[in-house]
């Protein structure tokens, strides 16, 4: 007789759900990596596992709020500077109990409080901490409101395609539908509106009724910055549509070009004016994790409702009390992120030169990896204008399809498996993010160090080469 | 028309949660104190929230590893121990990438092989790391098994009754079905089997396969310690009904007696043999936010599976992987947790002397604590074997129950309102966790300094004195 937790009796929507950015390849890349071979992992945006070194201040402060003993240390001024004893002492006002305690569900109060002013000063309008949460990273957000939405198989979520698959996971999970909207990888994976319309059209009648619209902006995996125009036609379709609009801005500080600076959902709806902006319920998601700061293992994030009454805000928080409280000293980092030192603080040089050290690499690193992608053969990348990640179209002959049907793979994942045995580059296939059909892509982040990404590039060229080489028959690539 | 984040269209099993430790009575204390009353917190186990000093040693381990760069400062030896010094060291290699990139899903793996090894030295039976993941807090490892047992409301979950109310709101979140079970508060909050039996019997008559039990042990609210012979009941009794075992133990490190020591479930198992050894699922659940650490707001825990496939582990895996990982800190403090210093180590003295003064001082306030309330009219009270909580049973005048009515309260949350308001001590009615109908009980931890104890049973004691003399008619209790 089978038992409660063999594969068979597990809760189905967990057998339905994909996670590519830890799948097949990623497990395989672990395999090889216990082997002895080197792997770069370029399979998440993960940036201190690939050398980033973390900023100073932050750390610092952290370090004191954990050794609050040190605080009283004659010799602290020895090994942290005043500014940095000057915070920790502050948050450990704010953080009652110190770290060791379980703060408020929701967050510690103080840090939710200068979390909405870092947000009216980066658009211009107030927001309300009472309406923002603190959570252990941006996903865990992400999966509370999915969760405070779907109430079944008839909830429909818009998610872009290609998407990252925290989407497309947590819907299966939830129990859920997916209503995908696909990005137009011919105009640098811009959002048109009239593929919302028909998404939602066709969801409506199989009975779907849509509830949410996701946007990741920038793009992950697709790098693309929305513009106001767009993020305006974004705004006015789910205003038209009763849907809420979940804002994935994680990238927010990571931008590689000029001419599209990240802004954000709230303001753009803030500036439309009433009565959309009175109306339309938006939440937006934002982490430690990204940006200059990288902290992925910290786990910090928080998300920021507007437009949703104080009686539903109550049962989130319920939800959110059940986990009794994110984790304090992530908060704590999203306090500093949001508030960091200023120009004339002892801190404030040695922070901004890190911060821009950290932003300008990566912008020569996306340049790089556009380039070199698009210089190898049937191979095409729209340049990454923000985010972390690159996510080249790869036009594989008939015969490599042919093969990989073969091998029982799907195309894009029989290449990226090919490419992590022969070079160790760790990617995920296209697939798992999804993509129309006949068309094949990889991710890759752009994290590798600077100085390394010359040899990822040739090397990834060389391989390319031959297996283009092998499985090329001078007729014709699989459509674009 | 009404909007998709509305409270009317939010997932029901949202609205049907209930999470009395942070319900009515925290959010009346939380107002108040905002009014500037002086609030005791023991609604919750939160013991640095009420004072207590985290142990220093790993304090200061954690803060080396956030900032990496004093291991290299010249005065590093000033404030900090070389053994901390090296155990920093020593973890930044485990955890490549430092506490700022995510580790693996399931944890660090050299951690979980400390986990391990230290499950290995309690039980006497080796453990594998591969079964062993690392969770934020071990809330967030009960709801993924839960997770993964219930389908749907058709499957049931037998649960304590009283309970620590994550079990029943995770069962309500995941749309399963509790099935209750009564502990024998006459018999010191014993388990008896044949009330197990009773209530399978009672749940297959109504459609529901029982899948999996709950035990809490040492019990929260309840405080016993199981006995082994119970426990080995337990067992056959899961083993009969085909039914997986989750262990909560959390507590047991508090212990305040020396008749009935903590004993692991999975040793009790273990020492029973094949063919239940082999067969029997087990998943137990361990914690920094308890024992003598109290170390909740990092929100780092673990749970070890026994007797679980690989594919259907895998399965959780892919699951975890979709939130990447538990933050990093806390996985580290788990690692110190489990391998603590050793007699001769520099910082073993300190470490030691700190680890006994909690738990001391915590027996005596067991001890405080229940010959307080039994001292108190109309108030009953089995002493707190383990965990962190007094429960005592409130025999209110049917005169209180009526007024209680009248003013819609259930009848202990308008007895604990009333002490809330009066004293200022926050606790949680026992209609919070479940209780026999018509008997009434509050919750409190045993938390509060040790020094200020006295006074706080003072205070409870005036205030139920002048309870009962208001609602009293010299002429029945409630019944027991």
């Amino acid at each position: 007789m089978s038992k409660p937790l063999d594969y068979e009796n597990l809760n189905k929507n967990i057998k339905k759900c994909q996670y590519a950015v830890r799948g097949e390849l990623y497990l395989r890349a672990s395999e090889l990596q216990k082997e002895g071979k080197k792997i770069i992992f370029t399979n998440v945006g993960n940036p201190h596992a690939l050398g980033q070194k973390p900023l100073t201040f932050p750390r610092q402060v952290i370090a004191l709020c954990q050794a609050p003993f040190l605080l009283d240390d004659p010799n602290v001024g020895l090994v942290f500077p005043a500014d940095a004893i000057a915070r920790a002492k502050h948050y450990l006002t704010l953080a009652s109990g110190g770290l060791g305690a379980y703060s408020d569900s929701r967050g510690v109060p103080g840090i939710r409080k200068d979390v909405a002013d870092f947000i009216e000063r980066r658009d211009g309008y107030p927001s309300d901490p009472e309406l923002i949460f603190l959570t252990d990273g941006a996903s865990k957000g992400v999966m509370q409101m999915l969760n405070a939405v779907i109430n079944g198989a008839s909830d429909g979520i818009l998610v872009p395609v290609p998407q990252y698959p925290l989407y497309s996971a947590t819907i299966a999970l939830l129990g859920g539908s997916l209503v995908p909207y696909y990005l137009e990888e011919t105009a640098n994976w811009g959002l048109d509106i009239v593929n919302l319309r028909q998404s939602v059209a066709q969801a409506r009648s199989q009975g779907i009724t849509v509830r949410a619209m996701v946007i990741i902006n920038p793009g992950n995996p697709t790098g693309q910055c929305l513009s106001v125009a767009n993020l305006r036609e974004v705004l006015n379709f789910c205003y038209q549509n009763n849907l809420a609009l979940l804002a994935d801005e994680v990238y927010q500080q990571n931008i590689y070009q000029d001419e599209r600076p990240f802004i954000s959902a709230r303001k753009v709806l803030m500036d439309m004016g009433s009565p959309i902006s009175k109306e339309l319920q938006l939440v937006s998601f934002h982490t430690i994790s990204k940006g200059y700061w990288g902290e992925c293992g910290q786990r910090g994030g928080y998300f920021e409702m507007t437009n949703i009454s104080p009686k539903a805000v109550e049962e989130i928080y319920k939800v959110a009390s059940i986990s009794l409280s994110p984790n304090v000293p992530a908060q704590i980092l999203m306090g500093i992120m949001v508030n960091p030192p200023k120009p004339g603080d002892i801190s404030y040089d040695r922070y901004a030169r890190e911060s821009k050290g950290v932003l300008e690499s990566l912008r020569k690193r996306a340049q790089l990896m556009t380039d070199g992608f698009n210089s190898c053969r049937n191979v095409v990348c729209n340049f990454t204008e923000g985010a972390m990640y690159s996510f080249p179209q790869l036009r594989l002959p008939p015969k490599a399809v042919e093969a990989a049907n073969k091998a029982g793979k799907v195309p894009d994942v029989f290449y990226c498996l090919k490419l992590l045995e022969a070079t160790g580059i760790s990617t995920v296939p296209g697939s798992g993010f999804g993509q129309k059909d006949g068309v094949f892509h990889l991710r890759t982040t752009i994290l590798p160090a600077e100085e390394d990404m010359p040899a990822i590039m040739d090397s990834f060229k060389k391989f390319n080469d031959e297996f283009m080489e092998q499985y090329e028959d001078h007729k014709g690539y699989s459509r674009m």
